[in-house]
């Protein structure tokens, strides 16, 4: 019951500091018999990786996962899977100047509050380097998604908004969320971005975003109310998610504002919704309809403008964050939050499954 | 391990319908030798209870908490709390015409897809009834917090917008919440909201709404990274309670707009925080400000108009829901979630405690 | 996650006091749509009763059990489901003498030591009266797992020693049990052992005893390993009751002493083993032979002999302990330890059931 | 939540086969800035390391063990502790004769039916070499009681039996457990155990055990009644050591041939026990004396004997086990046992903490 695990029949217990040797998981409650292989996750990893375009980390790491258990000639055995990514390319002395202050907006202060000792290095555990793992965990639960539910489910996400500029839904298309750097559906709009988020790295800024993540082919009965409903892990798998400070599912905070003759999806035969205001959610259980999860996500708060501060004898200073760091930590955030909605959806199958899936109905 | 119990340390398991014999709990991890008895927690559920004014429920009901274990001469003994609200004001024939049908945006038809069987009185076991059971329980762990933490620790909340209207930050007074039907911070908004409210009950429709929930005198240190983080639990916590559809912690999806220049909070001697866009929470952790909470519920699904809908049988029907409902389920959601605020920051103050408060430091 | 449940997906939380207004549970997990009503669980509950012969304690209780929640119309809803059992005959004035002393043997001191203070009256928490409640809850798992696994399953137990005198095997029938107020399988040994509890409580003195507990028709591969193997979590489930010093799961403690060519169960087609020293359990995993788990009960610490002790303030004294209690609470320690062997398999059932049963086999 | 997971505050969860790429664990809930290192594991797991002696197996594994996360500059950080030991010696085609056949007595058999599949290597999950994680994860629980508890505390077992023959209790003196290949506490039967094993070596045989953990130093209140109980938690922690089929607290089962006037444990000022039948624990919960377990293990199954079994086709065959075991796998059970002994207590220590030291007392 560690509270770096996250799952309760489909689960993981993640370790692993940005600077430290490595980051790993231990996954378990994965089906035997499932086909995994290093090279199965990989291309998970590979979405998530840094450096990969100006918009990005510069930090340079191959992220290449090794198996270490819990699988035997290409098929899983049902025992835990131990999972582990050895970092690389940790620039330590790039870290050396805040090893004593707190950055505004970070989680130096409250580890050292909370712990009396931080790994200052890159961030230590509250780095989001540790997200690779959670990555690495969506991997094995989306491929056994898609081998329980069928070619109807999938999981996928984009950016919907970075700083103050939203994508057009009139453009809408997710397909387009491969096609350029921000996992945006809205082509126009990821264009405009470029030059955006260009000027706010020029300004030793960073910028914030919100994103949509979708669920299709999910059957109606998952979620177990009342304090482990759809929604309730949905919240905590996203809330956990560095620097998400928001999370909303289908009309979200919009639905405060909407008349009650709207807002309850009428529905008809089909079983068919009309509208899907619930985002896929009723009483915290799915409803069949497509899952839908925002998530806002703050600026990045390691940033290359003088900031006030204190350091940890309480002396004031001024500090700047050197170091390779995300304008926009939220684009990265895309497979991430994807992982953690297939991770959530797999543990809810099971237990849905554990409880109304063992007697025959008639 | 129930899916009915929230809490790792300071926890409690739910139980109970709508029109069932009764709903309860028990409570278990509170410290012994706190005093406790019913006078002590009946205020609490009395904030939440039905049929005070116009704008919640007609349904009479005492909500009379028994205490049935835990407590010997008046004091905690560190064994679990059992605690049981009878249910008096049944009105089971309200209901029989939706016995079979599913009302839009209600629970009614993802229990039935779930279970294949449900308790259609009052909504069952998805009503917002059992939410007076989180009140009782919410109860003890603020006052475990109050004598754990002093005199600073408070916490609050209050409705801050109603539909589209919002209140004017300018008028913001917390102890204003007390002297309206609304739990309104702004008197001015409130006496608005009257109108509003009634207009919405004539034309049969209801109403969503905005809460923002308060802690004060919360030191900081507390959250467990990286799966059991304040904002994590406090998310779940929130997101578990009936017809929340979102959840922010401090400037939270205004975050995603923000400029990095300004999001993350300076820091001066003190230490103080020059702003509290974090909400009181970064990495997870708690800063020592004070928490922010933001929630979004939806307008109560029940109302009096015609909706289209299906029967168990796949048969299109209309129909519309009789009874005694919350034109605006948001107004009593208040109490309910300072008390999932309450048992959160309880639970995380022993976790913390457990771990880092049992070595002497130096 | 409280102290007081037991069960990971089939899971009951525990609450309630010797003397307190009563004692009950929230059952949680048990699949919808399974007939259910209190007249299906209080024959369970009959077979514990105190009150039912001479060699159990006087104590007057008719352990009626009301159901609060989680059925409706005669059938289980897949909620959570709210046992409460009222206790009655509560002579608390018995108790009055040794409200400040420390019964040898009881958990009167620790109770006082780790908590600062205890209910006293009757063994408040630690008295044996808590265990009609895991009865009520074990009702609910066996009516479960006769469903589930049909008529080759069964659960029984009995008593095959007490204080120094064990049951012959060669006239081991367990269909005896029934007959005999010792749940005895020996008819010869149960004549026996009338009269020697009959001298023990003349001698004011109590008798410890050997259960054990059988079950048939389970399948073979329930367990999780490897830390939440069948027998890892039977021998939880056993040593929770209260007495018991000792739990044996096969051979048990004789296995140490056999050669290792006696010791594996050799195997044949069937697939059948040709003998059962591993009591169905070889890695943590049931084999599909029966399930053979024994465990020893100390005698009874209430009784009627003075003891060397001391009281709360530390002075040396001398008490014997007046009341009600059982001269062998290892005979009504046979039901319940029949509701821990059910409860831990159904709970096993379905954790397997989870993980290997959800993706389909070729 | 992972069925590999031991702990619910101070926790492992362990994954690792015994022929795969490493074994290894997350261990969660170490209080920070406790010192630690690999140097401080490393003799811990030296004790338990296979190839020591001709008793035990002659696999030659160095057993060394990389820390990945949550220390920093030599101490604990309070962020989960990853920790990695490679697997070295992996003999795999010793084990290809029974890569479709059930050795009896193992495992083999139930982890096929229960998964479909298996990694027969060495015995693959179901291995004792997993248990090597336990030490190393046991190191890090002692070293955490050394600090909280002081001098008095300490935790150490040995073999008091092996096959048919016990120790003398007269010669007891568990000094003597490091100067003799069984960790034996009386000199003279370990001088005759070596002849015995030797002759159950030459005969292709093997040899169970009984070993006695002792736990010296535990303050009185630990364990938490009643489903969390200090001798429910250990009883499980020891059950799921490979090969254990008994389990008994302080007389055990010899408690049921006991006279009530006798088995209650009388006290005196002090407070001091009189005696301790109790073995350290009363209603689950510490006394303040000695906590004594004892356990049963079974001769090892893998014996270059012919057996009957059958294959993984039902077809019935005669098969022995090559490859390099353990003539006694009880013997290298006891650095194993004091390892599951720590942990627990640190557990429970942090439990006990959390709930009852966190308020002020009077």
């Amino acid at each position: 019951m560690s509270d770096n695990s996250f799952g309760k029949l489909f689960s993981f217990t993640s370790f692993g500091e940005s600077h430290g040797p490595g980051i790993g998981c231990v996954g378990d409650g994965a089906p035997p018999r499932m086909a995994l292989c290093e090279d199965m996750i990989q291309p998970y990893l590979d979405r998530r990786r840094p450096g990969q375009n100006r918009f990005v980390t510069q930090r340079q790491e191959e992220d290449r996962v090794e198996i270490l258990s819990g699988v035997f000639e290409g098929q899983t055995t049902g025992t835990p899977i131990g999972l582990l990514i050895r970092n690389k390319d940790q620039r330590s002395k790039d870290y050396g100047d805040i090893a004593r202050q707190f950055r505004p907006g970070h989680a130096d202060y409250t580890y050292q509050k909370k712990y009396g000792i931080r790994d200052y290095r890159g961030g230590g555990r509250s780095s989001a380097r540790e997200t690779a793992v959670r990555v690495a965990a969506g991997a094995i639960a989306d491929l056994f998604l898609k081998q329980a539910l069928g070619t109807s489910y999938r999981v996928r996400g984009g950016v919907v908004q970075i700083g103050p500029h939203r994508i057009n839904r009139d453009n809408l298309d997710w397909d387009n969320c491969d096609s350029n750097p921000f996992f945006c559906p809205d082509a126009e709009a990821a264009a405009a971005w470029e030059g955006y988020l260009d000027d706010v790295r020029k300004q030793g800024s960073s910028a914030g975003a919100i994103l949509e993540i979708l669920a299709d082919g999910i059957p109606a009965g998952l979620g177990q109310p009342i304090y482990g409903k759809l929604d309730t892990e949905l919240s905590a798998a996203m809330m956990s998610i560095n620097a998400v400070k928001g999370v909303e599912i289908g009309s979200g905070f919009a639905a405060a504002a909407m008349d009650g003759r709207e807002a309850g999806d009428e529905m008809r035969k089909g079983p068919a919704f009309l509208s899907n205001h619930a985002g896929g959610i009723l009483g915290g259980i799915s409803t069949g309809e497509q899952i839908v999860v925002r998530i806002a996500i703050k600026p990045t708060s390691s940033i290359l403008t003088k900031r006030r501060s204190i350091d940890e004898d309480g002396n004031e200073v001024e500090l700047l964050t050197k170091g390779r760091h995300d304008p926009c930590v939220g684009i990265r955030g895309v497979p991430v939050a994807e992982a953690m909605m297939a991770i959530t959806l797999a543990d809810q199958l099971m237990r849905h499954h554990a409880q109304c899936g063992i007697l025959p109905t008639d």
